[in-house]
């Protein structure tokens, strides 16, 4: 199955779990809308402002892969630790976990987020 | 849990499932060492060689999603459907489907590969 970018759906999110700003966000597969017998419940592109946030927020019934594709800021790990992330970094939340992240004031960031259920 | 670039595991591969050619790999999450109760079984970004590929193989038992980051490639879908696949495109391989990849001989090819059973 082929998801083109010119395909995907465009949507822009504000305030994410409860955080700041805005995301500018591309769904290969939307939360609710991909096919029934598949494990992966969401793909998408997010561009979040400078300054942005995704509140800290529990995956109770899925899991959640981030890929900071672009930009820096500032992770929230279930621990409640916190970690500086850039491009390159992948974090993982297990069920039961929770995560958040707030992006740098200097620009923008863009991650890839995948969630399995 | 927090995969920071520099100490995802860097791996060269070559003839990828029965495919052509090299590739650099690095793995954040590496299949069978990733924690076990979660569903993601492999998080790996790949730079495939120009005229590299990775050979059409079946996922009997677990799915597979690429994101293209950089480059041109050809794609084989499950029904042996052919497209040209670039940046942002994102594809879903379910359980008990096939895919592959031949990459552009202009330049090479950076993916993201996910694996969740």
């Amino acid at each position: 199955m082929l998801f083109k970018k010119a395909e995907q759906k465009r949507l822009v999110r504000r305030e994410i779990q409860g955080g700041k700003g805005e995301a500018h966000c591309l769904y290969a597969i939307s939360k609710g809308e991909g096919p029934e017998k598949s494990r992966f419940k969401m793909a998408a592109t997010m561009t979040l402002d400078p300054g942005a946030s995704i509140g800290i927020h529990t995956h109770e019934t899925d899991e959640e892969i981030y890929v900071i594709l672009s930009g820096k800021g500032m992770y929230t790990d279930d621990d409640g630790s916190r970690s500086e992330v850039g491009p390159g970094d992948i974090t993982l939340t297990m069920r039961g976990q929770k995560h958040g992240l707030e992006v740098s004031n200097d620009g923008p960031l863009t991650l890839l987020a995948f969630i399995a259920e």
